[in-house]
């Protein structure tokens, strides 16, 4: 069945909250309380806040190097305290827990994934007791990851199978005439701007060229190839387009960031 | 007996070192070697350095998340090296372990807890070869935390019970007349401002109003309440009044930060 | 035998990726997908990008506070996708895994090491199938220490014995008439300034002084020797000289950081 899901134990937290307070820290604590051999992995707390679209970006680029069985937990919510639903997704073995407001609509686009409304009735029996207005990472999320990933519930037991979620906030990059025009998605340490050109998407260009921040740069294999301070483009690691300055910072060279546009042209 | 404590192998680290250097992973790495087992849990590295009364104030509203039988390790310590002493706090079945400076003197008084200052011979006995003057987080409490969540040491034989600690830096809100008088403790990462207010001291009020920064906010349910942008204060997850700003960050926006004060009125 | 090597389950990390973007995660996924039971530990990942020094020196400062038997994997590597080689090195039951750009070459000085780089067969056996240009931490290292870690793979399969390694990028600190003279490393999230200057070095010296910035500090055991604000050196919990201010920052203060000179003087 697609929608099958066998837990093994890992669950992974995305968030918004950086490292400042208690918070994640928390819900690490409520998931031991309900699974206390749980192994739990911080993807990245340091997403822009209040933008579901970079932690599910990172979650679709990234849920594939876990184990099978792995639950990933998510939580941008500035829509939390209000009646918005809780997905439960299952794709390619793994399961995806977030608030239904785009976060996972990329990850639902990306694979052959199988979507759940979580039950009114399942929050209820699972969430804590006395559930707040402000943080349902701890009060509901943490307590249902736990649950599913110590295999106490099962999928088909949270809720129904939905159609009607929240698409993907994050356009996918289109081909206007020769060129195909993307974003910039978020930087990274270093200042490489990383976007949401995928490595597929450069088929129809021969000698594929990135254009952004009114600069012209060639697609290389690695930083190595130019001299430190020069500015490149690649497909990395997480099969994407990204624009880098070898040993320097992309984003603060160019001034750019997220949301800046990119494209694709024919080198020449 | 009030003083009991029976460890469920759960470690959590409250920390000001922040994320340079490796002093938190080196901790970690003391515990592991006297206990392999041990589950440990950043609960935050990233307090107003030298201010104890950040680390007590979120241990404080933290604790009750994680499983009982949880030793809370905290070091922010401007005073190693110093002879001042380690106190050893058991409260609803935690265990707390911190110098007594009064990092844990929000705890102690919040709870009905059992005090013990943790005797030098005991110290000597269990900490590292050769102390430092300056680490007392890796030398002394990290040794100290994995002996007894492992349960190699039970609590009563690490000290004596003990009434001369350090009290709380922070003075509880206090009413004057017809207000209620506290003050901003620390933002968080959306630049909420968390204050020292907590819910039940709301009760004398009608219907209270938030005045700080020269503004006068209502007290909302959750953020999405009010339009992106506005301010608002509410009852945030740890049962204390924040002063929030919907999607964006109050702390900017008032140009205020720890010690501001903050005085519920009644609304009109 | 000298590079015998017993593994405890114990793998820390060591990057330049900072907390943004979910690098640091994968490498944890990848881990546990070759050992689910692995301990892993975050050693720091707030080091100075695109030097391997800083990673190197932290980590031969701390990985005698780790269980014998741990796997130190580190990634500080401008040069990934390039040909440079794998180091593997065995030190104290300790094992060290990196690229070979010099970022081991401060454990490999300071311990009796022996020094192993990984074949390129060995790799391309372990490696994850397609290994990416840019990110050799998740597609070369993680899978090799979590082999390494789980005991599956033993530290004499992974390649020969070689004396043909990038040497430190560090100079150890010099004689020059009767002035030692350092660098500052680094500086951790106090502001405390640490340096080269190891214990050791002071002893030529009968009451040792400090010169940085311009100014001449004493060489006291703790920060509270000192009042508040004023600046003082010490040996620090890691055996080197550190110049700090108490309570305050002395990277502010003086305006120092990396590579700055530090002169130990005999004080009068």
């Amino acid at each position: 069945m697609r929608g099958a899901f066998k837990p093994c134990g890992v669950i992974t937290i995305t968030t918004d909250f950086g490292h400042r307070g208690p918070f994640v820290g928390i819900m690490k604590g409520v998931i031991l309380k309900r699974f206390s051999d749980a192994t739990v992995i911080d993807l990245t707390h340091e997403t822009f806040v209040h933008w579901p679209a970079e932690a599910g970006f990172w979650l679709e680029r990234s849920f594939r190097y876990f184990p099978k069985g792995t639950v990933h937990l998510a939580v941008v919510d500035p829509g939390v305290g209000t009646d918005r639903s809780v997905l439960f997704v299952v794709a390619e073995g793994h399961a995806f827990l977030a608030p239904d407001n785009g976060l996972l609509g990329g990850v639902i686009n990306a694979v052959d994934a199988t979507v759940f409304k979580v039950d009114k009735e399942q929050i209820d029996r699972l969430a804590l007791d006395n559930v707040s207005a402000t943080f349902h990472g701890r009060d509901i999320l943490a307590p249902i990851a736990g649950e599913i990933a110590s295999g106490n519930v099962a999928a088909q037991e949270l809720g129904r199978k939905a159609q009607d979620y929240i698409p993907t906030l994050i356009d996918p990059p289109e081909m206007r005439g020769s060129e195909l025009n993307g974003i910039v998605i978020t930087s990274d340490n270093f200042g490489n701007l990383i976007t949401n050109i995928e490595e597929k998407m450069l088929q129809p260009f021969k000698k594929p060229s990135v254009q952004a921040g009114g600069c012209t740069v060639p697609l290389c294999r690695t930083y190595a190839d130019v001299s430190p301070g020069d500015l490149l483009a690649l497909v990395n690691s997480l099969n994407v387009v990204e624009i880098a300055c070898a040993e320097h910072s992309a984003a603060e060279l160019l001034g750019l960031g997220r949301g800046a546009p990119v494209v694709i042209v024919e080198g020449i």
